[in-house]
C-alpha cells in the first residue's frame, strides 16, 4: 500500500516537474523574448513613463529599455545572447510597473538563426555563431510604405532572389518616382489643416508614436529575417521635403524616436542601424546633430548592432570614430577600376560596405543605367578588393505594373 | 656763425640717426634673425642650459627656444612673419644668459623668398605671401651624408631641374645601394668598441649632439632655399638597423633630438616636417611613440610648418588627426587608373601628396622600375584628381660615377 503511495506521489511530482517546466518559457539564442504588462497609462503613456528591465543570465546582466505600445500596454523586449535561465526584473516611475519578476530560459538555435552578424577580422562579417556573413545587398528604400500586396510581391522577389541584405528607411519617402501616400504614419496625427495652396497638411503630435507604424515594420523585419536577409535600417533621409517634416524634426524628438526605435527593436537580430541616407543631403541637420544623433543610437543600443551612416557621392563622414562599426559610403569611384576599392581598407581599418554605387537600370539619371554587365563589374571590383558593394535595380519597363525595386520592390 | 652752426649740428643728427639705423639689423620677413650669446657651458650645454627667448612685434609675441652650438656659443633663432620692429628678451636658468635684449627690422622679401608654405583651401598650397604652390617634388633621401662633391653635383642638377620639394633624411642611410658611412654624426661619439664579430662599433653620447652635422645640414637647406625648393624633412627612418642604432633611441633621447633639430631649424622657412619615412617599418616604435613624437615636433615649432607621417605601401596613418596638415602617403593604388587619387580628398579634406607611387629607373625590384612614361602618367592621373604625386629615380647604369639619384642625389 504504502509503496503505491509512493508510486502515485511520484507520478503526481514529475506531471508537477514537466508542467513548471512547460511554463517556463522558452526562447532561442539571439531570438526574442518578451514582457507585456498591462496598466492603465497615466497621460501620455509615450513620454511619461520610463520602463526598464535587468536581464541577468549567467554571468552579464543587461538594461534595456521598455516602450508604450498603445491601448494601456507597455513591453520590454530583449535578445538574449547566452544559453541558460535568464532572469528579469523591472524597475519603472509607475509603482504599478515596477520590481515586476520573471524568467525565462535561452535555448539552442534552430533553422537559419546565426545569431546577430558582427565585423570580424577587421574588414569582414561573420554571425554570432562563427558562420561567416558576406554581405550582398540590394536597396528598397521604401518598400514599407508601399500598397500591401507590392510588399508581399517583394517578399516573394526576395525570397526567390539571393541577396542577405537590403537598406530600408524607417520614414516615408518622397522623391521622384516615389511619391506614394503611405498607409502608416510614425506619429499621431494632432490635425489636419489647409496650407495657403489650400492643400491638406498633417500636423503631428510629436509626443505620441502610432505603435501600428512601428509594429508594421517591424512585421516586415522579421518576414526579411525569415529569409535570412538583413534590415539595413536606415533611421534619417533627406526625401520629405516638407512633406510630412520628418527630416526638419526638433533633436528633442529626433532623440525620442531613436528612444522608441532602439526599445522596440534593438532586440531584432538582423538589424543594422544606418544613421543617414545621404546625410549630407538632410539640410535641417547639422554635423554636430549627425554625431549626436548617433552617440544616442549607440548608447541606447544594448546590443552594439552594426551602425553607419551613408552620404551623397563621395561625401565620407569621419568613419573613424568609434560609434561607426563599419564604413558605409556612395561612391563609385572606387569600383570603376581595379585597385581602388582596396584603399580605403587602408584608411579606416574597418569593414568597407560600398553601399550605393549606381544602380543595374534604365533611367536616364546617371546613377540609374548600369547594364547588368557594369553593375557586376562594380561589384566584382569590390570583392576582388576584400570589400563589398551593394546592388541596386532601377529598371522601368512600359507595363504600368511594373514598380522600380530600387525603391519600391516589386519584381526584378 | 649760429646758422653754420645748426647745419653743422644737423649734419651730425643726420650722421647719428643713420648710424643708428644702420646698427639695427634687418631681417627678411620669413627670413632668419639670430641671437647669438657667448657663455662657458656649465657641465653639459646641451642638457644642462634652458634657453628661450620672447620675440613681441606689432601685435604678437612668439616665445622660441635656444640651442648649445658647441664651443661655448648659444643661439637662438627666429623667423618673422610680420613687416616691422621685433623686440626680444631672453629666458635662462643661467643668469648670464638670462634677460639679454635686443631688436631688429623685419623688412620685405626680395628675390625668390614668398615665405613659408601653408595649406590654402582645404586641398591645396600657398606660400605665406600668397602665390600658389604646387609640390612637385623629387626625393634624395640621403644625399647630405655623401660625400661633398657628390652634394653639391645634386645642388647643381636640382638647379637645372624644376623640382621644387625634395624628401630627405636628417639621419644617415643604412640599406642596399645606400651604405656609405657618412663624415659626420649627429651624436658626439663616447667611445668605439668591438662587437663579438670584431667589427667597430660606435657608443654615442645621447645626451651631447655635434652642432656640426646640423650645421652642415643647415646649409644643404639654405642651398636648397636658394633653388626654391622646399625641405621635406624625414625627422626618423628605419633604414638603420643596428648600424648606427638611430632608429632605436629611446623617447627620452627621440624628444631630446626633436626639440634640438626642431630650436635650431624652424626658422628656416623652407622645411616640412616629415615624422617618418616608412614609420611602419621602424619596429622599435608603437603607434604611441608616434603619436607622441608627432605631437612633441607640433609642440616645438612655434611656426607650425607643415607636418605630416609617411608609412610603406598603403599603410595609412590616422592622417585626420589634428598634428597632421596634410597627407603624406606611399601608395601606387590611387595613381593606377583615373577616378581614384581624388578619394582620399573625400576621406581627409587635407591636402594629399602621393609622397611615394614607386620610382622611374631601371632596378629589378618591383618599386624603382617605371618607365618615363609610366612616371608621368602616375604624376598625371594624381594631378587631375586635384592631388600631388612625387617623383623618384632610381636609375642605374652601368657607368661607376653613377649614383641612384632617389638616395643619393648626383645627376638625373
Amino acid at each position: 500500500m504504502k509503496q503505491i503511495l509512493y508510486f502515485i506521489l511520484s507520478i503526481i511530482f514529475i506531471i508537477l516537474l514537466l508542467d513548471t517546466s512547460s511554463a517556463q518559457q522558452k526562447v532561442e539564442r539571439w531570438g526574442r523574448f518578451e514582457v507585456l504588462l498591462k496598466h492603465t497609462a497615466p497621460g501620455n503613456g509615450f513620454s511619461d513613463v520610463n520602463l526598464s528591465a535587468t536581464f541577468t543570465g549567467k554571468d552579464t546582466s543587461v538594461v534595456v529599455s521598455g516602450f508604450y505600445d498603445g491601448g494601456n500596454v507597455f513591453k520590454i523586449r530583449f535578445m538574449p545572447q547566452q544559453i541558460g535561465t535568464w532572469n528579469y526584473t523591472t524597475s519603472c516611475n509607475i509603482p504599478e510597473l515596477d520590481d515586476k519578476k520573471g524568467s525565462f530560459e535561452c535555448i539552442k538555435t534552430t533553422g537559419n538563426n546565426h545569431g546577430i552578424v558582427r565585423v570580424s577580422e577587421t574588414y569582414n562579417f561573420k554571425y554570432a555563431d562563427g558562420m561567416r556573413y558576406y554581405p550582398f545587398g540590394t536597396t528598397i528604400y521604401a518598400w514599407t510604405h508601399m500598397a500591401q500586396g507590392l510588399q508581399e510581391l517583394t517578399l516573394k522577389s526576395l525570397k526567390n532572389a539571393s541577396f542577405n541584405k537590403v537598406r530600408m528607411c524607417v520614414l516615408p519617402k518622397n522623391y521622384g518616382l516615389v511619391l506614394e501616400e503611405p498607409e502608416l504614419y510614425p506619429f499621431e496625427i494632432k490635425e489636419v489643416v489647409k496650407d495657403e495652396k489650400g492643400k491638406e497638411k498633417k500636423v503631428w503630435d510629436f509626443t505620441r508614436f502610432n505603435p501600428a507604424f512601428f509594429r508594421h515594420l517591424e512585421k516586415r523585419i522579421d518576414d526579411l529575417s525569415q529569409l535570412g536577409i538583413e534590415s539595413d535600417l536606415i533611421i534619417f533621409h533627406p526625401y520629405d521635403n516638407g512633406r510630412w517634416g520628418f527630416d526638419g524634426m526638433t533633436n528633442e524628438v529626433n532623440i525620442r524616436y531613436i528612444k522608441y526605435l532602439t526599445a522596440r527593436m534593438a532586440s531584432f537580430r538582423n538589424i543594422w542601424w544606418s544613421m543617414a541616407n545621404e546625410w549630407d543631403l538632410v539640410k535641417q541637420k547639422t554635423h554636430d546633430d549627425w554625431d549626436l544623433l548617433t552617440k544616442t543610437v549607440v548608447a541606447s543600443d544594448p546590443y552594439r548592432h552594426l551602425c553607419s551612416i551613408h552620404g551623397s557621392t563621395a561625401n565620407y563622414y569621419e568613419y573613424w570614430k568609434p560609434e561607426f562599426t563599419h564604413v558605409s559610403i556612395q561612391d563609385e569611384a572606387p569600383v570603376l577600376n581595379p585597385g581602388a576599392a582596396a584603399i580605403l581598407r587602408n584608411v579606416y581599418y574597418k569593414p568597407i560596405i560600398y553601399d550605393e554605387v549606381g544602380y543595374e537600370g534604365n533611367l536616364t539619371s546617371r546613377w540609374g543605367r548600369y547594364s547588368p554587365e557594369e553593375m557586376t563589374y562594380a561589384v566584382w571590383m569590390g570583392v576582388i578588393a576584400g570589400t563589398y558593394v551593394t546592388h541596386g535595380e532601377s529598371f522601368m519597363f512600359k507595363n504600368e505594373k511594373d514598380t522600380i525595386f530600387w525603391a519600391k520592390g516589386g519584381e526584378f
